[in-house]
């Protein structure tokens, strides 16, 4: 193996604008004063954090401003400290722009994130790579910016909210994949908007009263996506599409493999384009990334919920720099065998994203 | 221990009435038309089960009738045969009357069954014990239901369907745990109603496509009440609470443990009426039904599981007779230690449901 492979890759850092007015050049006039009123405008969450903020305070760039606003910064708090080669970056309270209600407000938030995500964090250091923010409500326009920003060199993935008000194997979303598969670039979802914006309640039976409560059951939505997803066929319809399920744990995946599995013995005449078991779709196409990695108290039990996953490709490495929950890649994961280990700090993302050289010049601050 | 003692117990057997006219007696009759022309009224399923029928054929009664209509006939065709000494009884095609718009419809319905069951399965077999039918929609009706059944001593339950508009730890709920508790019931809960009636979507994202796709997903809504009830303090205001969650699945609750109790340690001053972690109050006060048991390919990764949940006393056999996914209890948890699968098939259903003895004379056809 070359001396010259990523050892460490980070599938989720939280890059953050300065404030609203880093935005502003990329955004068409007429949306200027809606911006800076209403922001992102998909609505709070369930009373915030409790005692401490989202956002590590120690996140906050010496030169002021929000918590990882300073891509020269993260690098030197974050990346360099623990040997991060590369960041994936998805964003920070933007990503739910699809549960705005109008569409087109959500479709120029988007494309103006993604103007000023290349003008800024991706030419800061090639450690950076980039995610290309859609508005999953508007599908066509979905298309429409997967085609502008794919062929960016250091766009490595499409990414949307996971709140939504429809299933993601669902057909209107099926232009999305189309596109993303022909551009080589994995669909990611991340959480944290879900019961926010025009997204129904977080919970089958409706709205959770604390956010603690509300944050113990987010992974709901990411089994009800996947579930949709396999069941209607899109890894047939779309063989090459990887779907990358961000910050929504793992541990639910083998009882969701074991029981779509078992029902498919009974009611797979629903499904007849399916050619093999649910569960090998999700292996096949399935990536999840780590944080907020589950903890037992016995660490054993981590390393059997890995074995009955069964894929050792499945799951990459995240911290979730700079928000509370942060998992620290010198603690985490400690109890898993020594080359599934290495697979989930780096050969994973290396695979998925083509990162297999570690950054050239410019990497350090 | 004695030779007296029931050596299986199944905690979901779904008793049918012959037909609709059954609950005229009951009912008073400015209802009769609506029941005989709505039914339980709570709406439709997701395109039926495909290509057979959700009753098992077999399970007719040879003298005619729906599946599981004939206390005699469940007796010697699924009683004797598995040698099971007690059926916990739940209802067919009923428990969703708290989905129904009108809470005086639901309230009605639930009392005129509960007569029935009483007048009928209860006086047929003292093999059969019966759960109280509530209307959780108007928790007020529910709590004079369950004073008005808690005294008959073949009724061991109260039983409420899992769909629902708001989640079961909330405070509206509560006067039904305090009957419950005064009146040493537990309270269980039953799936199959998630989406139907007036219940919000099943999942956080909308409706699933197709039934097999709607009945993998459904231990989702499980998670999200066992969740609520933890998260609101539910079992310190009932310590002597017990909730059943009947045929959705154990092998989530690894998952949903490790993560309310590390997110516990982050964010319990959002719940300073918890005493101790989240996963002590599920292994204290949840208990949970086998049938539709999760079937890994490597049966070593069920009993991994079952020490992962750490709780020998949480699990109780069903067989979910007489529907398609019926669980035989001679081909279940065969690769189950010992000591557990004599606690699951009986002995946490006796201490339960205090039946320390094996049914008494009448228990033969």
């Amino acid at each position: 193996m070359s001396d010259n492979r990523p050892t460490m890759i980070d599938t989720d850092v939280h890059n953050s604008m300065t404030g609203k007015q880093d935005l502003l050049p990329y955004l068409p006039k007429a949306y200027h004063q809606a911006w800076l009123a209403y922001g992102a405008g998909y609505g709070g969450s369930y009373l915030g954090t409790g005692a401490h903020s989202v956002t590590r305070r120690d996140a906050r760039p010496d030169g002021g401003g929000p918590p990882a606003s300073d891509p020269n910064y993260v690098i030197r708090h974050h990346l360099a400290p623990y040997g991060i080669d590369y960041a994936i970056l998805t964003g920070s309270g933007i990503l739910g722009i699809s549960l705005v209600s109008d569409p087109d407000y959500g479709n120029v938030i988007a494309r103006a994130y993604n103007d000023w995500l290349a003008d800024t964090w991706l030419k800061a250091s090639p450690r950076y790579k980039g995610s290309i923010l859609i508005n999953h409500s508007d599908p066509q326009a979905a298309v429409q910016e997967i085609e502008r920003m794919g062929p960016h060199p250091d766009m490595v993935q499409v990414i949307m909210c996971s709140g939504s008000r429809n299933l993601f194997g669902q057909r209107m979303f099926h232009p999305i994949y189309e596109a993303a598969e022909r551009h080589g670039l994995p669909v990611a979802i991340h959480p944290g908007t879900e019961g926010r914006g025009n997204a129904g309640p977080p919970t089958p039976s409706g709205h959770p009263t604390r956010y603690f409560e509300w944050h113990n059951i987010i992974p709901i939505n990411y089994m009800s996506h996947v579930n949709s997803l396999v069941c209607e066929g899109v890894f047939e319809k779309f063989p090459e599409l990887k779907f990358v399920a961000i910050e929504g744990g793992f541990a639910w995946l083998p009882h969701l493999m074991w029981r779509m599995d078992k029902n498919y013995k009974g009611l797979r005449d629903q499904v007849p384009w399916l050619k093999c078991k649910p569960s090998e779709y999700i292996r096949g196409h399935i990536l999840l990334t780590t944080q907020p990695i589950e903890e037992p108290d016995d660490p054993a039990h981590l390393g059997q919920i890995l074995d009955m996953i069964g894929g050792d490709h499945m799951i990459m490495y995240s911290s979730d720099y700079p928000h509370w929950d942060f998992d620290n890649p010198k603690v985490a994961l400690r109890s898993i065998r020594r080359e599934l280990r290495q697979r989930i700090f780096a050969d994973n993302a290396i695979q998925l994203y083509g990162l297999s050289e570690k950054p050239g010049e410019g990497a350090s601050v």
